[in-house]
């Protein structure tokens, strides 16, 4: 099972074509990462980054963009750990339409690298996180 | 003389009803506080965060939107130092069309107090930073 | 009594002094007014502004900051209408750090004026709205 | 020859972890393509999108982060035409830091594809277009 998250596609997000600005989504995921480490490892985002002096910075990302979504539209969106490695996390994001789940209307992966906060040094995923991202709850 | 720089307004400014989304303008007034430290007193305002361990957190802002902009307009923006306390300093903003150098199209003032970047204890503004803001380039 | 949405603190939102960046309260109180719609008076905002025809430009803002918040806050927005114009709508926000309900750590408040989406011509706030308006759920 | 253009990292970029929110740079990647349309085209974007009457929504994009950027860092925004297809665009972007021209910092390609603004009908690239982007200025 994986992890899911609702976001509501807001007023701001809209660009001047009419539908979410394509950056927009990353920033969904993003958001959804967020949610994944309250909801599903029970520790904050920002306890992550401030207690445990771990941060996640972006090494690669890739996406693609199914249907145009518009303000009004609800998002449920999906969040795995597509592969774990000794000091990377690769996740793996599906954006469903509330209301219509069968393909997703956006799909994207991005590969983070576990530094710690203070330094940017890279170093491995912790014990306690491994065994979070093996057995999310 | 007031300092003055250009604003584009960018295709991800534009929200669904297809002009500027509001709260950008603070961000464009933003910008151009920015320009105005590294035109006007020639110090990267990056340099005054990191180096000079100082920031200025906004405490009040204020501001008419006179016309709607849209995607395509370019704004020419003036920045003045309206009053230099012992540690605020009130900003003021016009925004001008370009081509369109009459009334200006957005008009406000914030007013920020100087503290020390590491620690948030508010602070004097510095001598060196008084002079500047008194005789801007 | 007023409407109140809880609005969290995103990891984005945070600005290069490590506090929320002051344009995004703006923001977080478009998202509480596009929350009031739906939640208050039962229509969505997306739904006003495409079927009703309707849109809100702000004219005129003004905000006071009491308190820096940070990743991780999470905030609970209050949402009134102050006043009721023939064609404009005067919007108060209050916004208080959850777990903290004393002084709001920011107020503000903006009007907005009534006109039809497709060509921004100014109208009259219609019946069923100001009814709502003045006798939110 | 790639057309190129200068993008200055704002403070509003940077992100809780202290550098460039990575979305962010799929925003720079959107507003060099809007220059290259007004420096290499000759055409601003918003005349394609509102006068032209096209829209180019993005399908896919793939990026690599290669350094974290931080407040202050001023990047030189590569944009040039990887395929140009009956219909689609692949556009490539690289970004290097000012000062440091040896690697890129950032890269990536977006494909969009061309469709009417206003029914977002997918259409063929028209000739006025495909002759600008096989012969930039």
């Amino acid at each position: 099972m994986a992890f899911r998250t609702p976001i509501k596609v807001c007023f701001a997000d809209i660009d001047n074509a009419g539908i979410v600005y394509y950056p927009r989504f990353l920033h969904y995921f993003h958001l959804a990462m967020e949610e994944f480490f309250a909801g599903a490892l029970g520790i904050d985002y920002a306890d992550v980054l401030h207690e445990r002096n771990l941060s996640f910075p972006t090494v690669h990302v890739e996406c693609d963009f199914r249907r145009r979504l518009r303000y009004g539209d609800h998002i449920d969106m999906e969040v795995r750990v597509l592969h774990l490695g000794r000091s990377s996390i690769t996740w793996g994001y599906k954006g469903y339409r509330v209301g219509d789940p069968g393909e997703p209307v956006v799909e994207g992966a991005n590969v983070t690298v576990c530094v710690k906060s203070d330094t940017f040094e890279k170093t491995d995923v912790p014990e306690w996180l491994r065994q979070g991202l093996e057995n999310p709850r």
